[in-house]
């Protein structure tokens, strides 16, 4: 299947001061410096202890597709034109060969400071991938963060669909959410484009616009369904029960049980949810169910959600018994404005709803639309670089250094330490020092049962891993979840996790820290 | 210059339950139905009173691209195997020659209730619009009302510039921000393929990256510059004062200087802002003034940015008159974590800020991420259509009509008010009703002194108009922001605007009402 892909995905999406850094590199001939670059965020989002990365296959496409082309070499001259023609050249002829990228990935769950994503080649073009490279994973790890924090508010029996193309911060927004929020534990999107590329199960059924449509019986073109007048037999329910429903809706479900007679789901809140929308469904399925097919179920999408659902579920018990029909399995959907605040509040209240239709909340991460990662050179000419900060929080950990993850002899993860390329590397039943990046005082001794690399070798030139699918990091993330513990996980104060250093590394930043920030004296 | 196009901004970038309608629509012969669809919104966001609308070359792309391919086609038969295959044929037939399309133009001020757009054409076609039409004029429209809060804020001396292409919610969001904040009055981006694609000044310095790369005067592999050792005469300046600055710092100052002789804008912060980011950049400063270079300015980026900034010019002053040199015209930039909050408390505070580079804040529209404009049927086989809800406010205004703006004599918006397209449209120096939409006691006599009518047809089965380039488009919402109250775009208990109906609609409106749901019955 042709599909269209992102063009956006391109090295210039970049900040200007990328390319002016590159410049100066270049005239000051360091452009091919070998350097080291992390990329971390310092705070979990969601006031949240965790995080879950996602963005690998389109670092990956951003790698594979490294170079400026044409037109781009020819605007960026014309922006800077006092550089030099051979910068130019220069600049024509790079690509992401003599780069080596490791990642975290997708569906892993993070932590701060850890770097999850380590860059290494030529100074100026690892410097050239910051912006891009941030861009593709922050807000990916974002959403996916959202969605498993959903999931879990909801419980892992109800369906989750995500319904927030329209909401979404632009049509990338939307691809990235619907994509994302599948990896963190969605069920399903109601976005198509999403579906056809990502291949994420599709669910929908219909707007208001289409009760709206219809008036009443004389708008129905097509009223027969399996040889009886679908419109009468439901009519006759009505009549039977004396109800007061509106007409154009009644016409409307029929019209729409007739086009998806194994699918009918209705949304009931055009008119009034339990005197029309309810009623008027319940009607149709009875009429359905005379010629052999059962209704879906109904949607909520407005109102108070916990109430109506059980009301709901009532009035289909009701009907069952009066008519003895089985409308057991009948779904109720909600998808008003629901956020993670609002799931657990229902779970709390009781209610009798099957799935969610979740969207503006989900989609743009309402409650923290942005995850603050960074990308910051730790090491250049093979020289361990530390950025100094008026604020502590933003001080970097210098060197080339790897991330591992230590766990406990019950499976549980007990830290995340980082140590230099250049140090041994942790080891099982091997006890091993673990100290605080920024508080000299916290620090613990572990002797892990398992080590865990945290990055993985994706790009060496190309690529030399297979990127995973959508269900692979979807599956990664729900085994994650059991190895790490459940009050670092939780909504209401979760327990930070340790994320630490190796003495060696410790000792070395401070090092560094002293040396470059002389004390400074007051009169 | 070849540009890269938005692959993402297809019609199959929608709901499912549009094209579930769709199929219902045409099972029932309705699909070649005339219908009117408005999209609106309902609240302003950002806890103001207004918005500004943006989107209108976004949504002609859609309109003109309006085609199912191949691979939908047969990706949309995957889904619904039960479908006819004379709709496949029939899908796989449409686009938008039949619609009409009106649209407020980018960068019009616009108020909750008025139909922003108005599609007409075939109930199928037009339905099928809906989610893509959303995506791309609710964040396009919410980040140029951004942007023009925090132009307010700032003041209009004041540079802005769109530094957020990282945080931003994947890579169109990015491009949308940088775009649309243009519009809404920023004056640059740091984002170069929005600069390359849209034609947006750009500006950029260098990152903490560049000043870490170097360790001391031992990193330069070029000192000199028009014949003076740079390092040696900034040092020179450096013992004179003696400043204990970092030299790792100084040196890549001066490597930068000699990149950008004519722009050199420092980051001051790498390792302490006053003690060395400042004293370095004022050392290099002096020697470049020595060989006939004026610099340009430090960029602050953590800390208390009102105090740095202060002290730094201090600085500027102090060693400006202690050198006899001209500094000031030095910039001082500021771009840590810039809010609208920020911008007004820094103007309570004073400060000596020249520009602002805004990023998380202002792209991914942290106060408020998702504006929730929607699009309702409104009319249906030349029937005015009402939906009603449980909810008073999500009650939808019917009938196909048209929206203006009357203006008082004195220049200024009195009202928008919304009249059925059949009945007279308002005219200048005639009396007209006014009727708020749904509080029957608020009313009022218009004598209008100028009558705008707020949407334009863009769009008649093919463009129709010529899309407002940006400029044009921000030079409007700057005429347009001097024909609005200042009390309706304040921050602080902001006053709303009069939106209304004319007599006709709201009394039609109101028989409508009452005709789609009876009153209920409670025993």
């Amino acid at each position: 299947m042709e599909v269209p892909r992102n063009q956006y995905i391109r090295p210039l999406l970049t900040d200007m001061y990328q390319l002016t850094m590159c410049y100066a590199y270049w005239k000051n001939n360091h452009h091919n410096d070998p350097a080291v670059f992390d990329a971390f965020f310092r705070k979990c989002p969601f006031k949240g202890e965790y995080a879950v990365f996602g963005g690998v296959s389109e670092i990956v496409e951003l790698l594979k597709n490294f170079k400026f082309n044409e037109a781009e070499v020819d605007y960026i001259r014309f922006l800077m034109p006092h550089a030099e023609e051979e910068f130019f050249i220069y600049l024509a002829s790079i690509d992401a060969s003599q780069l080596k990228v490791w990642i975290v990935p997708d569906g892993t769950i993070v932590f701060p400071r850890i770097n999850l994503i380590r860059v290494e080649g030529p100074l100026a073009i690892a410097q050239l991938c910051e912006t891009t490279l941030l861009v593709l994973c922050n807000f990916a790890s974002l959403i996916t963060t959202n969605a498993a924090r959903f999931r879990k508010a909801a419980g892992s029996d109800k369906h989750l669909s995500e319904f927030g193309t329209r909401r979404a911060q632009g049509t990338d927004g939307a691809m990235t959410a619907s994509k994302y929020s599948y990896v963190g534990g969605f069920d399903s999107t109601s976005n198509l484009l999403a579906g056809m590329i990502h291949k994420i199960p599709t669910i929908g059924t219909h707007a208001h616009a289409y009760v709206v449509c219809y008036s009443g019986p004389k708008d129905l073109s097509t009223r027969i369904f399996k040889d009886i007048d679908l419109y009468d037999h439901a009519d006759k329910y009505r009549k039977e029960n004396n109800l007061k429903t509106n007409d154009g809706e009644l016409a409307a479900f029929v019209s729409y049980a007739i086009a998806y007679p194994d699918k009918f789901l209705a949304l009931v809140d055009t008119y009034d949810t339990l005197s029309s929308g309810v009623p008027n469904f319940i009607c149709v399925a009875l009429a359905l169910n005379e010629v052999g097919h059962k209704a879906y179920g109904i949607r909520l999408d407005s109102g108070d959600l916990a109430y109506l659902s059980i009301e709901s579920r009532k009035l289909f018990r009701q009907y069952a018994a009066k008519y003895s029909v089985d409308f057991d399995k009948l779904m109720i959907v909600a998808s008003n404005d629901i956020n993670e605040g609002v799931l657990r509040s229902l779970n709390i209240q009781g209610h009798e709803i099957n799935a969610f239709g979740i969207g503006t909340n989900l989609v743009t991460c309402q409650a923290q639309p942005a995850l603050g990662m960074v990308y910051k050179l730790v090491e250049v000419r093979n020289t361990p670089r530390i950025k100094i900060s008026n604020e502590k929080d933003k001080i970097t950990i210098p060197c080339q250094k790897k991330a591992f993850r230590l766990y406990g002899s019950d499976g549980i993860a007990i830290c995340d330490i980082m140590s230099r390329s250049s140090d041994p590397e942790p080891e099982i039943g091997k006890k091993i020092m673990a100290r605080s990046p920024l508080d000299e005082k916290k620090r613990m001794f572990v002797v892990p049962s398992k080590v865990e690399a945290i990055n993985e070798l994706f790009w060496d030139g190309q690529l030399v891993r297979d990127v995973p699918s959508l269900s692979e990091s979807r599956d990664r993330l729900i085994a994650q979840l059991k190895s790490i513990r459940s009050d670092i996980t939780r909504e209401t104060n979760p327990t930070p996790y340790k994320v630490s250093l190796t003495s060696g590394l410790y000792d070395y930043m401070m090092y560094l820290w002293d040396m470059e920030v002389p004390i400074r004296e007051f009169q």
